[in-house]
């Protein structure tokens, strides 16, 4: 698992991050512009960039800092926000975005980034990369501001699959545990369920059903699971990983961005409302912005797909590139932790210990253990 | 419909509101002090308070603005937060709680409030007030801050029933559009439908299924249908009424609280770093209060149960005297619109309608329109 020192793509040492020029909101001299400020900050981040070669080139040659750090992968296509991800997969061997996902798949690239269209980079991935071993669906992690220290909790699904049964709850819960883990450094991270009640008898039988496999794999994948949350703990400090299917986590984030949006609206009127109160935001625009930062969206840019063999991560459609930085920023952390590997392993060894459990809950086939 | 004087609880021109003084997490006193603070602003609301007859009696003679303007019934038993409803629908005859809404059944008071047991309360109220004619499942709707100029949407079903089906989210929009045209004055109310995207190919079978029902009643039912909205909607200005299931709902709106919460902590961090930013926040003190009654969730306490034969509102089970006050303040806008009644005729005649179309959506029963 271990042995595959491609994975870093290169033997100067350098992580190489295989990014999809094309198909974010803003165009590619947004992404240039941010794969500069990545390289700015670190020496050992490399590029493959994936578009239309000759239009790359010159926007790369403006940038000095990126010299000989990346190389250029022509392609003619470009998915837009509009295809529908069956379209992608069947007719998109042109585009920048399939060739995305090649260089990680191929292992030139340690992880891929890109602001394309989310269905068809997920459909994408699925088909080139291949799902893990025992993963049904794969799922997005996000992360959302919260109150524990770490400054942010990890979401998932936000919206890879509207559907998830029991088992593939208990996979978000490993996955998102080993995210956890190797992204933000937290040995045993603590993972709730999302409900509309922590109460052990409320909401819809599969959640029950989840909560019953999630508590018993607890010890075994190093977790700590505290049952049941609810929206409020999205940004709480109950527990780091927030386990719920893509319907509801699409909605619970939206309205967690929503309302900091109308916050920070209110916030900019409320200032602007008397003379005094112009004042007093002139003195308190540090804090402000202290704040801002603390809760911006573009810092914490980036949906990792997980369940998949290789890291993708989807940044924002409107990302600037302050947002593209902190996708590339992310997808480098994630591939020095060697996440994608131990996540494989992880999910490995649970995936062998599910198939000796009984489907829903109950007693068959013990006597396949011995396999 | 509206030769029913009795709904507005008596001859003086008073409109009597029955609250349930107990099952709140800071007991009657609390309950009691936000009636009080209810009947100072408003001479023409009258009272029936529900509990320990002796106790209340003592915490209401410390009001003078309560003379003679609360009735008391006498009941031994409290709901707790604790009890589970098919408990209390079975043993729960002595209860304040009981109590409460049956005032309201006999036509004696013109809508109820308590801070009670939310299942408890659904339970009751759906056995002893009956669902409207065409409801199959009531909902709760609440009041979430908003950028649109009423200042809030309305959020239906917050959590009343965990499912929903396309004709339940139907019965949603018509009882949520009414809701907004008698509560917040708004006479031709936006609805939207809430979704993972608002692209028409997105979500679940029942949601295409409900989308179609709700675009179909908007002319008759006298509101716009916006279409499909995201997370992001509930607290924006595309459209005035958000409709899903109460599993969603109940999510989004904690989520949305919580980051609310999560804001206004890191707000308060900011100002204490430095010297400056303390001074500063000593100047934009009447600004942040500006914003913080804005968004305060006490100003708009009170879930509405829609759906039944009376007005029943859920007040946070944390309210303090603000909170009541406002629940009462809702009770009574309510009853002085004659909102029971219309949204009674209004459901009806939907309930009309929909009675002569195919179940799901295809053609049938045609002929059952001469019935």
């Amino acid at each position: 698992m271990t042995a595959q020192p491609d994975q870093t793509g290169s033997a100067s040492g350098q992580i190489i991050i295989s990014v999809d020029a094309m198909g974010g909101d803003a165009g590619p001299s947004v992404v240039v512009a941010g794969i500069a400020k990545s390289a700015k900050k670190n020496p050992e981040v490399g590029f493959i960039l994936h578009g239309p070669e000759d239009r790359l080139r010159k926007l790369v040659a403006k940038r000095r800092v990126l010299d000989g750090r990346v190389v250029f992968r022509d392609c003619a296509d470009v998915v837009t926000m509009e295809d529908k991800p069956s379209q992608v997969v069947r007719n998109g061997k042109n585009t920048s975005m399939w060739s995305t996902l090649e260089s990680v798949r191929s292992g030139e690239a340690a992880g891929a980034v890109s602001c394309g269209n989310t269905g068809a980079l997920m459909a994408l991935s699925m088909l080139r990369l291949r799902r893990l071993p025992g993963v049904t669906r794969p799922a997005i992690a996000i992360l959302f501001p919260s109150g524990n220290p770490q400054g942010f909790n990890v979401l998932l699904d936000a919206g890879a699959d509207i559907r998830a049964d029991a088992r593939d709850l208990l996979q978000y819960a490993l996955m998102g545990a080993s995210y956890a883990r190797n992204g933000m450094n937290l040995p045993r991270p603590r993972v709730g369920l999302l409900n509309v009640g922590t109460e052990e008898h409320k909401g819809k039988a599969e959640l029950k059903e989840a909560q019953a496999l999630i508590a018993d794999y607890a010890e075994r994948a190093n977790y700590e699971f505290v049952g049941f949350v609810e929206g409020s703990d999205i940004p709480g400090k109950r527990c780091d990983v927030i386990v719920t299917d893509g319907f509801t986590g699409n909605v619970a984030i939206k309205t967690g961005e929503g309302t900091a949006r109308m916050i920070g609206s209110l916030l900019r009127e409320a200032f602007k409302y008397s003379p005094l109160s112009r004042l007093a935001s002139l003195l308190a625009v540090t804090s402000l912005q202290r704040l801002s930062k603390r809760i911006d969206p573009r810092r914490v840019n980036g949906g990792v797909f997980l369940g998949l063999n290789g890291t993708v991560i989807k940044s924002h459609g409107s990302a600037d590139a302050t947002g593209i930085s902190a996708a590339v920023k992310l997808a480098f952390t994630l591939a020095q932790s060697g996440f994608a590997e131990r996540l494989a392993a992880r999910v490995a060894s649970a995936a062998a210990l599910t198939q000796d459990e009984p489907a829903p809950a109950g007693a068959q086939a013990e006597e396949q253990e011995s396999r």
